[in-house]
């Protein structure tokens, strides 16, 4: 039996690895259906349904205009179709759609499937951390693995070099999205801690809003290396503290401190403290002038961190992600970054 | 018995470490003898000698100008007297006076005397690389500890804050190097491994001669996150082949991922080479234009590490350090980084 592989997302980072995938499972053909679903919510796009646009043009002008994809890779708008008999789930759409969707495919996948989530983000209420892939996995009673690492979408289709890192509990399916995903211009490494790979990807954020005031400061580079740094232990002493199978050597990965190099030198939660910390204007204000009124990241996730801790009397114990928020949420003055 | 401490050096990070030192050694009266000798290398200064003008006006004008000195900091421009009974000796010069230095100060130091290494880069012969640190302990016969971190000395001198790390064998030596060193805004973490920290501080030039080719050619920031991590790793494997000491969480410390991060950002290494990809021009003629013909250290430290690997049919090990020697040396193409 070879396995089916759906792509459930088409947003920016969902195209970018629907092409890899799409690509990927040709190599294979002993192993993959060359067929790969991609589901798409069905949307508008100038007059013309959006997976009608993708399945002609093989490209998403909306979330990923100018790069072609294969032509295996199929959008499908309707999700219990798109996920039928699937055996190889590829989670990439934003976190506050996990449940329904997981609802909707109860009971149609494959006996034998299982999933890989690359969603960002943690859900972390003052009692309990969810990670995503927990989630799915619960949900849908399948393992499931995480992939996450410095990658900007656009640089990935774009076929510039970087790295990536998958965390699977189990060997073999570590080797099957290998596989799936590993290029020349996109390089894979597996390890075995899925939670800490998850963990990295949302916490990074919090890290760099810290980067951010400081460069609003206009201090210097190494004060913002010692920001990263310290961001990195809390990373790890977070990770290790409240979820025992984090490991060390995990931080070391793409996934830990490339992509907090990454982020805490461009990107938008870099970008937005920075200029809370030139401006003084409150974050609702910054984000509805640079970010169209989304929200930022790594400030909600300080706040949701800071919330976690202070609910354990360990806010102390995590000085720069506490101060962050302090500093966003309670008028503590910049420099106490 | 207090201890006697002389500082030998007097160049941007030695007048800069000496400020410190000068002001710590005060904070522990019954730890310290209160003055420290700061040994000059005798120059003209507009006409008069800098080691009198530092001493009348509590300022390195040459090397470190606009920071007061502590006036118990004081400058000796022979290097016997200032030497003479000192049981703390802080190294902080030009790698190439190490072995003339010591040879004068044989004998004049105190029995007790431990050191510790600020001397930035190693020796490495093709049948061996040398630590200076090292170098120092077997010409003078006592303990040596090294120093480094993500320290520019303009920013320690400005007391903007930034980390280090005091790698020492011996605990006793660290703890006293900790309170020698450690301010609010220079902190310092002592590890035991001192030669991981050596070797960081000398590896790191050549990972940013790679980071600024991948800026030189444009690529994006998740590119240059995958060199930077990547070159971590093979400073670690470097350190962890050649020297059985070399532990994993240095690389976590300020001498490593976070002074790694900042000589990628910025510094010379990374702006030659950028250089070098952009206009094609040799390495030399680029170190007459913009370094006024200083020679390059991440260079000559990717010629030497590539000789010592080769002799060791050792080079395809280290892919990326060997690369960048290819690329340098070589005319390898530059996309190959």
């Amino acid at each position: 039996m070879k396995d089916k592989v759906c792509v459930i997302g088409s947003g920016n980072w969902g195209s970018a690895v629907g092409k890899i995938i799409g690509e990927n499972v040709l190599k294979y053909p002993g192993l993959f259906e060359p067929k790969v679903n991609q589901w798409v919510f069905e949307e508008d796009y100038h007059g013309q349904k959006l997976t009608e646009v993708i399945n002609r043009e093989h490209e998403n002008p909306k979330y990923l205009p100018n790069i072609k994809f294969p032509s295996n890779l199929w959008a499908v708008s309707s999700l219990a179709e798109a996920s039928q008999d699937a055996s190889v789930l590829v989670f990439v759409l934003p976190h506050q759609f996990v449940r329904g969707v997981c609802e909707e495919m109860r009971g149609k996948i494959a006996p034998n499937a299982r999933a890989i989530s690359l969603i960002k983000g943690l859900e972390i209420k003052p009692d309990k951390v969810t990670l995503f892939s927990e989630e799915i996995a619960r949900q849908l009673g399948i393992q499931v693995a995480a992939l996450s690492g410095a990658n900007i979408a656009d640089e990935v289709a774009q076929q510039r070099f970087c790295e990536t890192t998958i965390g699977s509990q189990n060997k073999e399916d570590g080797e099957l999205f290998h596989k799936l995903f590993d290029t020349d211009y996109f390089k894979v490494n597996v390890i075995r801690d899925h939670v800490g790979v998850e963990l990295c990807g949302a916490l990074k954020n919090v890290v760099a809003v810290g980067a951010g005031i400081s460069d609003g400061l206009g201090y210097g580079s190494n004060t913002k290396a010692a920001i990263i740094r310290l961001g990195l232990m809390e990373m790890r002493k977070f990770g290790q503290t409240f979820f025992g199978t984090v490991e060390d050597t995990t931080f070391f990965e793409s996934c830990g401190v490339a992509d907090l190099i990454t982020t805490c030198s461009g990107g938008r939660n870099r970008k937005v403290a920075e200029a809370f910390a030139i401006t003084k204007k409150p974050i609702d204000v910054l984000e509805k002038e640079l970010l169209n009124g989304q929200k930022l990241q790594g400030t909600l996730t300080a706040q949701e961190v800071y919330h976690f801790l202070s609910s354990r009397q360990m806010a102390n114990d995590f000085p720069l992600f506490t101060t962050v928020y302090r500093i966003i949420y309670e008028n503590a003055p910049l420099e106490s970054i």
